[in-house]
């Protein structure tokens, strides 16, 4: 007498709850939602997710999200190329816009060195940032990793390996809550850290 | 200088942000997460949300989602078609079945009655109910709604419609948490409210 959902709810219930903070209860809750919503919103999401898929791609200059060859910031000429600001996430460049203070270009490392998480600097997008340094046109690179152990470890990795080079190194301010995260820190205090920030 | 994300990205966490308990940020975070999941995570999502609202339809008997015309309940031979569980949405079946002690069929409402959102009895799935009470086959209906205002009114105008028609007519238990929520009830008060369930 054991009852089965239908094979198809049963697949959408298992494919939802592999979301981050999405349990087994809520990945039921969202099925039905999208059940009992308009074809619309269920079809239109399914689609949106095959299309940011399909067409997202890294751009090839500082590794932001695209959906062309390079990204917007990249091909905005208004926009200092001898200015870099290193991230260490994607979502990192959306919080920085937000504050609206930087008209330089971007650098997504794609993580922070964390010895205990098995992560190096090979595992970081380095190489494609010195390419970048290289070609001497680069003024100073602030480093705008997470105020968190790692983001720190990461930035003074990065301070080191690039201040022979003969570029200027700064580390935005910790008018950051220490131990908090780039994404969610508000305009102001993103502001005062990158007015704040020193050459190390 | 503001900064905007990729147009297929930006899709996605529009659609994301449809999702209930879903806010802007949670959309963002879901839509990084999708983007960076394993290709067959993100499509498998995106193929499971159109199978299922392609596939599945009401049971053409009781309403409960399936694959096919008859849900699995109903076509199952070992069920007594003279008993009948009225139930307020498909996914209460899921957790009267968890409780294993019913071994009846099931009829769903789509909802309850409930003036102040403007739901009325003509806004529930009632006709296709009585057509089944008409044959004479049925020996008692269990109002099985939640145990709520809308629950409680629902289950005594359908009481008052069902009883002149010869059928026994019960009322699973206050065993249930006065207020609560029948989905996320216990098995254990499950069990005991439908083994008290009382003639009304």
């Amino acid at each position: 007498m054991t009852y089965r959902y239908p094979h198809s709810l049963n697949e959408l219930i298992r494919y939802l709850a592999k979301l981050p903070g999405v349990g087994p209860k809520s990945a039921q809750r969202l099925a039905f939602f999208l059940l009992n919503a308009p074809e619309e919103d269920a079809l239109g999401l399914a689609d949106a997710i095959v299309a940011a898929k399909r067409r997202l791609r890294h751009c090839s200059i500082c590794g932001n999200f695209t959906d062309e060859d390079i990204c917007s910031i990249c091909a905005d000429e208004r926009r200092d190329p001898a200015l870099i600001c290193v991230v260490e996430q994607v979502r990192d460049i959306a919080a920085m816009e937000r504050a609206g203070c930087f008209d330089g270009q971007y650098h997504v490392l794609g993580g922070a060195i964390s010895p205990l998480d098995g992560v190096g600097p090979e595992q970081l997008k380095l190489e494609s940032l010195f390419v970048r340094l290289q070609g001497g046109a680069v003024r100073e690179v602030v480093l705008a990793t997470n105020p968190t152990v790692e983001g720190e470890a990461t930035a003074l990795y990065l301070a080191k390996k690039i201040r022979p080079l003969g570029v200027t190194v700064s580390r935005i301010a910790h008018g950051l809550p220490v131990g908090g995260d780039l994404e969610y820190a508000d305009e102001a205090t993103l502001s005062l850290a990158l007015a704040g920030r020193k050459e190390i």
